[in-house]
């Protein structure tokens, strides 16, 4: 199993009027595929940061309070990623009455994927292919066909609803109708963040994954960046579970940089490999 | 602190017609308040049930698979039911900074609790309560003023969005609403099915607890049924996670019956008080 | 040009319980291409009834006030049909700038048929035909492909961007999403309500007019019923404009019978030449 | 009754990419209340244009072919105002069963302003307001006390039912939500566009009229310009019907200047009177 270094982070400011509080889910998942090397997570002026984790989800957040003024926010990591890989003839799709307990709620519909309302367009759709691997990636090569990459185009409160009829989007409402497609398929699917190579300009990724025999697969429907680059940062049902900073205060975001740069190992690849870190 | 007991369960009927998969959440959550002291969930026929539990959520899952033809689940339960009880002074919110991770989901928007849209009319219904318990208590004085409890009114696609406009609903449509009322104020609040006593017909109940003062509260803006004598069975976002069967298969629901009695102990009251079961 | 004669009308059943007024839209129009031979409507009890017609779209009202008490109002015509015929490919798209003043708002979006939400989906699926009468009729079969024709499936509140997701419907909503796509491709489009022959169980039938080639063209995307036998009620931009019966007051609706009968000349068929009765 | 005197216009640019065709309506209406003194609507470069009249709703267009290049259309009026005036307590509701036909369309849901959603909110609020002008004045107490006017909070796509929830808006949103609130009370009401004085910046306003007494009131929820400046320009259903202009082909709208100034007569005013031009 190869491996891959990453030099991820991103550089956060803030005008804060009143006292806020900020809870941030930037930083990296750290398991045995994607493995932490160094990490780092300042403010500018310094101040005490929490961190906690969500028991489900893998996701960390880094808690804090600051005073009224302008604030920085650093977050630097060095990670190493590997991948477990599978050939998609040998990816299947789990009979719906073995999953998991804890994998269930992927399975029902969520604020951005009414996979409920999708019912008979995705048998119509999708219904002809088998199950499994293959079956996503169609799903995934329908939004190619059908939905076009256009900044500006939503907002959001834009929900799967309404991208699969508007069919315009960026890479978070692919990500929502993808899962909205796969759950009324009765597959499990989550909403992922993280950083990807190359995108331009360089900002923080939306894309999912479907659990597939017996893990959660990697997919991109817009195929933007390879996948064997993603790291990942947060999962949940869709976007509302994932946002990089959740705020309570009088709090204005004037900027954001995000870096994410190959420093060695396998070259980040487009695949059409089943590919997991989880 | 006084028990009371009751005896509570469901009879379901089916027609299955190819094979089906079955996964019921109609067991009830034992816990330190909520005892179960007597269960059985059996089939008819008798068919080999696998438990499992939801990590996060308390949610227990029985489920099976059944061959064609006619089916009868029966669960059937005693349980012992004590309450953690507080003065609504007394149970403040909590700083939306302190929230502990495992609780966060529940302040973000979900299916049918659309809180990310509703943030104008909340403040300026609810902005003017102190915040806390009596705060949530507006909420539901709100509900029981403007909102009428209609049969039929509403469908399984109708979501607080809706039901804040066309004004009437069912028990699991004022939960919602109120739901995304609560989230929208910085207030997390989850979706709770149970059995309740009283009801006309008998059914499942659906109602909702906030997290104020570290502890998830009881609510119940229909005021159909005395909040202690709520046994619950299953926790979730909204009722995305909380149906009683999710069903795999070609299978028609033919009909249901609920039970639920009070045995023994402090006979169940409407109470002004704060009471939590978590 | 041959003619065919129908039997049409229809016994509608009140029971007023506060004074009633009663606006009905079941008269049928009469024109050049749709003569009425006779007529008669009449309530039990009898009471004065006045009739209006509106100015631009040919529909006839037929008012009254009634006291409290059972209500019975039948409406009978015997009428004669002759069709403006052409070959469907010498019917041509009218250039958008040339449409006639009144045609205009038959091309903006209406309560039911949102074209403004559709553009990009209906460039991508009917960009493709010539315009004209081809690719109105291109809409009609992706209707009849991809749109399940299923009673009880949608409710009066159901518009078109609801049915081109969920895929199922009644001829209402068949006519309302064909009418969005016209919209969207700068073909103004109308709604119908007319007596069908052949419809199991009889009822009033929802069906569209496309305005090509400087006429209004009849199409059924539901194809249930031969468009020779098309006799037009009401014609508006969506239901809302055409509902056979609005009543004010305490007024529950009993029950309906529509009558609709071939009597004579030539008989009515199914055709693919472009038909116009206006 | 006096009158006022009012300098109107419009300068609107256009980039043309290819041949593009347009239908302007933004030239105001002429009838006795409303008297153009002279009029010019011109095109640089010079080009045929053609004036047509929707017939019902007493609309004007300017109609024109434009070639590929820099386009400027430039429309100037010299208006005439005069006002049918009434005390508010002379103006009742006019009873449903008694509207004109040509009224009754104003009374039917349409895009923006799903009356029939609304229903139970609208007998909630304004239930308790004797009928006639001033519930239509409740109407728009209730917008001011419940909306904020805020630009940039809402899109094309925005309608009633999303304002009366996210209660935020400019002045077509308002318009759209009183016509709403006026049908579910089955007050027939309808959009108006129009030249209107003191607007910051100039723009086109937006405001509605109900039928009430026999006649179009004029209301302006949004209270920013004194009524009796109120110059009309189009009316309809909604936004949808009224935009100044409908353009087909490739054509970028580049900037906009809009003209309105008091000459002579009466000064502007508003009046808790009612008032009509029409």
């Amino acid at each position: 199993m190869s491996s891959t270094q990453f030099q991820v982070g991103c550089e956060l400011n803030y005008n804060v009027a009143s006292q806020g509080a900020f809870i941030f889910n930037v930083s990296v998942i750290n398991n045995g595929f994607q493995r932490i090397v160094t990490e780092s997570f300042v403010t500018e002026p310094p101040l005490p940061v929490f961190e906690s984790r969500s028991p489900v989800e893998e996701k960390r957040h880094h808690r804090f309070l600051a005073q009224p003024g302008l604030l920085k926010v650093r977050y630097s990591a060095k990670v190493e990623l590997m991948h477990h890989r599978q050939l998609p003839e040998l990816v299947p799709q789990v009979a719906p009455g073995d999953l998991p307990s804890e994998v269930l709620p992927y399975l029902y519909p969520s604020r951005y994927c009414e996979s409920d309302k999708l019912t008979r367009l995705t048998q119509h759709e999708f219904g002809k292919y088998p199950p499994g691997f293959t079956q996503v990636t169609a799903i995934c090569n329908y939004l190619r066909d059908n939905i076009e990459y256009l900044r500006g185009s939503t907002s959001p409160s834009t929900s799967a609803y309404d991208t699969v009829t508007e069919r315009a989007g960026v890479c978070r409402d692919f990500a929502h109708l993808a899962i909205a497609f796969c759950r009324a398929l009765s597959i499990p699917a989550r909403f992922v963040s993280g950083y990807v190579i190359n995108l331009e300009p360089p900002d923080f990724h939306a894309y999912f994954e479907a659990y597939l025999g017996g893990r959660w697969y990697i997919f991109d429907p817009t195929r933007l960046s390879p996948q064997t680059s993603f790291v990942r940062i947060g999962t949940g049902r869709d976007a509302a579970d994932t946002s990089f900073a959740t705020i309570f205060g009088a709090v204005q975001f004037t900027s954001m940089k995000v870096i994410m740069e190959y420093i060695d190992g396998a070259p980040p690849e487009f695949t059409t490999d089943a590919i997991s870190t989880s």
